[in-house]
């Protein structure tokens, strides 16, 4: 019987079905819990999911009377309904989803001495009367001198706010002020003002919400980055904006939607209005921000990749869409290259990782990650090609970190011990289970250090492409297929590991030191927050240091956008990040293939 | 029979139909000439005209098959396909009219130093490469200093058009750069720059595409306002403008539509991309400015007028949604008060009148006339409100200056002899010709210098609402009725010209002089080239001045734009002319009353 592969997106779960069978079926064939209030007779229309690419059964009457045409028009079909008529990639919209994905809003946080870059300023003004014909920015540009702000700037949709709402509230009021002088908001006297902040992973967006005048995160929220229908890694999603302006229009476009859904739903929480959020930091790699920005990626997608831009950018919100008070700035701090970004910046902001004294390295792992080193003179940096694999892709059973997800494998009294997300069923394996796999079967002596495993393990079965671990049989998940970790899932956890591990020694070559002087070792990120550091440090991935040299440090990104949100001084820095960075490329480093081929092997060093 | 009255817009004719007369009839009874090649069948839908307020015939089934889905919403139908089941306000889209409108874009040039705002800036640049991995902007940026230009900046926009360009172009290119170091727009090497300058009068729009190297204005256009549609006069689009912020938005766009129209036609006779107009200056009345600046109108509404600003502003095109180069801007210049505009300014700056020795009195007549007196030293202005008669509004057989408008009116040999505009058989009066039938019929003895009728006089006539001269009969025009000048059609013209003298007067009194003493009288715009001065004097309009101290300088607002697209110092010029000017209220002068009233009559002082 034919099959189709079902590509389920942003969860990142692929499965494969005979023809025939629903979408929902496929889903719930991979685990993932659509909802289905009605059991999949199209009656509830619940399941509503999008087709991103490949061939679907056509509209069945209850699709055509259930979805609006706006929705039919967007690939929107209902997941009981149709069925794959080739390979399929399928968007499944967090509302049909019965549970939500895990996202990283969290981080260390630090106080911060507070000194924003906007700043209310309480006026009251005299009304105009036929003994005083002054325009309204003549009033308010004499009202200001006489409170010592000389260098009035006002864009004129805040002059727009500026006329209604002074007339309005008697000629007093409270204006937001950007500290070179430029009106950003007209409000009520006394409200509080706030910002926004906001790390644009590839995967996922984590939003804070500020309160400018004492610091204090209101709220914060996560979301899956809706650019992933259009291209996974940052790789294909260049490729993809290529095609043309209106492509990279449309990435720029759904990821500002979606920003604009976060804060609205922060606003709403915190009871706070648009007009009151008057500054914006969006941190991102270099990819996130240009496409953000609405830059080109052209040349971020041929070598050598040089970034449009590195340094620091202030640009209204207005202009890429974001729905803040109407005069409102968006700050993208300073790139390093076009694969070390602003999030890299804003990490090492937060972690203070670039000012520690002594020596410090700081990494965040993803598809490329990118690793600071700071030996108390010199910033050296460097980005490198780790792949996937951590967020579940190029895994037989891999998955991103959602329920059902297995994210932790211990071996307990002889035998592997298995965690889900949630507690789930286990579904798949996210990064971290992954990597407790590959460590754990090592440890076991179930493979050796090339990755090869013993055929007379207990656990190892052979299949159409060599041998493989028996995670979790069918029967024993409830689902359509066994749970295997076979060679090349093993080989892939290599490819990552001496990526990482070679742009750790190269960087280290650079500044004439070796792993062991390493004082602070700085993991950051989602995947970084859950690894399991033994693991790490037991295939070699990670340097064998003293555990309390380790320091897992969560979104930092994230809290370094929330500082830069209060603290003028802070964005001071990641502009002092930036001249002082020196950018080490590793494709033409003499010493980069021999290290990479050293790393491969699965030891302890 | 029931009738409905029909007002034709943009050409301003008013016509009374009986029910059941398709709007094809109406537009013909009153002399407006529509595209019909079928005859009124409804074959050629070519008459398609805009229902703007009013009831009309359901669709026709040829309506529905004929118009656009697009069309249909937005109140299109076919003249001979509707009638009116009440007063209807309809607009004719130029192109349905046989014939266009008269506009105003000419006016006396002059050569002026060359010293634009943005000038070309040719660049090589190395190519990125793994040796010299520079961000495109840094690239630029250390390109520049060479070229000892330090104070780089450049919008996202046009980061875009950078990095994308210079790629395709080798690394080699000409930048059109403001004075400030903005860069506007990237182009292929020694292609010219050009400026778009527009004159936004409430009715008529003027455009000019200007060579920036050379100063040439390479071409001109003219277009109806569209907002016309909204409202006639300045009071009425400020109160639509006033309903929300959805129709000032309407104004905003509908406007910048037809000048990117204008723009595009410009263009494509001159062969000119979009990527070469770099720069704009708009000029316009107050209320003009603001509806294009996307400003709140509210206070220009309501007591006591003040704009919301008056000082010059520059903004981004692509704020206001003008289609010129990425980085381009918008200059507007500086307003005076409510009720004098940056076009008054534009206007003084064009003609000298500023700054010329001796008394120099220079006006623009329009429902609000502006009228500045320069004594040599002072510079006093004011704002009149003349009303809509010399655009033929308030005047039962008044029209705009279109085809078949009687514009010159002659006694000659005893007998009024008319001229209409391009010799068609006579459908009403502009404004030209109902200046000079006052005056005539104050000549002739027909009227006195109250305005009123002498019963005996031949070709009085006495109508339901009192005397009346009947101009032409309706037998002789081939149309529906007589043109008639009626007694308010008369007293329409006192108020006018009452309210223009009073305010010269009282420029006159405040600066201590008599109009005896005005060296240069200038009239400026469309109504004031085509008036005929003996008439004006002759009801007392102007003052009686040897006919040499008169000038006419046609559009003097639009050179005055064309000026400052090419010239920084006459947009100085502009600012001084703010900065010294004094505007003097009439509404609350001690003397306005009095003299309003005395120069009410018809007679020569």
């Amino acid at each position: 019987m034919e099959k189709f592969n079902v590509d389920l997106q942003p969860v990142g779960r692929r499965v494969s079905v005979p023809a025939g069978e629903s979408l929902l079926s496929a889903a719930q064939a991979a685990g993932i819990a659509l909802i289905a209030i009605c059991g999949g007779e199209g009656l509830c229309q619940e399941c509503r999911v999008r087709l991103i690419s490949g061939k679907l059964t056509p509209l069945t009457l209850v699709e055509e009377d259930s979805l609006e045409p706006a929705d039919l028009k967007n690939g929107f079909r209902l997941a009981c309904q149709a069925s794959p008529l080739s390979d399929v990639k399928i968007e499944i919209p967090p509302e049909s989803l019965t549970a939500s994905q895990r996202l990283q809003v969290d981080g260390q946080e630090e106080a911060v001495e507070l000194d924003p870059q906007v700043i209310p300023v309480e006026v009251t003004l005299p009304p105009p009367s036929l003994a005083d014909l002054r325009d309204d920015l003549s009033r308010l540009r004499e009202g200001l001198v006489s409170l010592d702000h000389f260098t009035l700037s006002i864009g004129l949709p805040v002059l727009v706010q500026f006329s209604e709402r002074m007339r309005s509230q008697s000629w007093q009021g409270r204006l937001a002020m950007g500290r070179d002088g430029q009106v950003v908001s007209v409000l009520p006297s006394s409200l509080p003002l706030f910002g926004f902040a906001v790390d644009v992973g590839t995967t996922k967006l984590a939003a804070y919400l500020v309160n400018l005048e004492d610091g204090v995160i209101s709220g914060r929220q996560g979301a899956m980055n809706p650019q992933i229908g259009y291209g996974e890694d940052v790789v294909s999603r260049i490729a993809y904006a290529n095609q043309g302006e209106s492509h990279r229009h449309t990435l720029q476009t759904r990821l500002v939607e979606t920003l604009n859904n976060l804060l609205a739903d922060l606003c709403a929480v915190a009871r706070v209005t648009q007009g009151q959020v008057v500054d914006a930091v969006v941190v991102g790699n270099t990819a996130m921000h240009h496409l953000f920005a609405g830059l080109s990626v052209r040349q971020l997608g041929q070598a050598p990749y040089v970034p449009a831009l590195t340094e620091a950018v202030v640009l209204p919100a207005s202009q890429v869409g974001l729905a803040l008070a109407p005069g409102a700035n968006v700050y993208l701090p300073p790139n390093i290259a076009g694969y070390v970004g602003a999030d890299h910046v804003s990490m090492l902001l937060a972690t203070h990782a670039w000012e520690m004294p002594g020596v410090t390295l700081a990494l965040d792992i993803g598809t490329n990650t990118e690793i600071c080193l700071s030996t108390g003179e010199r910033l050296l940096c460097c980005s490198c090609a780790s792949g996937p694999a951590f967020e579940g892709a190029h895994i037989q059973a891999g998955m991103r970190a959602a329920p059902g997800a297995i994210e932790r494998v211990q071996t307990i009294q002889g035998s592997l011990q298995l965690s889900t997300i949630d507690g789930q069923p286990p579904v798949g394996l996210c990064g971290s289970g992954i990597l407790d796999v590959v460590a754990e079967l090592l440890a076991n002596g179930v493979i050796d250090v090339r990755g090869v495993f013993h055929k007379n393990a207990e656990g190892v079965v052979s299949t159409e492409r060599g041998g493989a671990y028996l995670l979790v049989p069918a029967q024993k998940s409830g689902h359509h297929t066994d749970i295997l970790v076979t060679r090349k899932d093993v080989n892939e956890i290599q490819l990552a590991k001496a990526a990482i591990r070679a742009g750790v020694e190269i960087l280290l070559i650079e500044a004439g030191l070796k792993a062991q002087d390493i004082e602070h070792f700085i993991v950051a990120g989602a995947f970084g927050t859950y690894l399991y550091l033994p693991s790490a440090v037991r295939i070699g991935m990670f340097p064998d240091l003293p555990h309390e040299r380790f320091h897992q440090v969560g979104n930092a990104a994230g809290i370094g956008a929330c500082q830069m949100l209060v603290s003028r001084t802070r964005r001071a820095m990641a502009t002092e990040i930036l001249k002082r960075m020196e950018y080490i490329e590793l494709t033409t480093h003499p010493q980069f293939s021999d290290t990479f081929v050293d790393m491969m092997a699965l030891k302890r060093n």
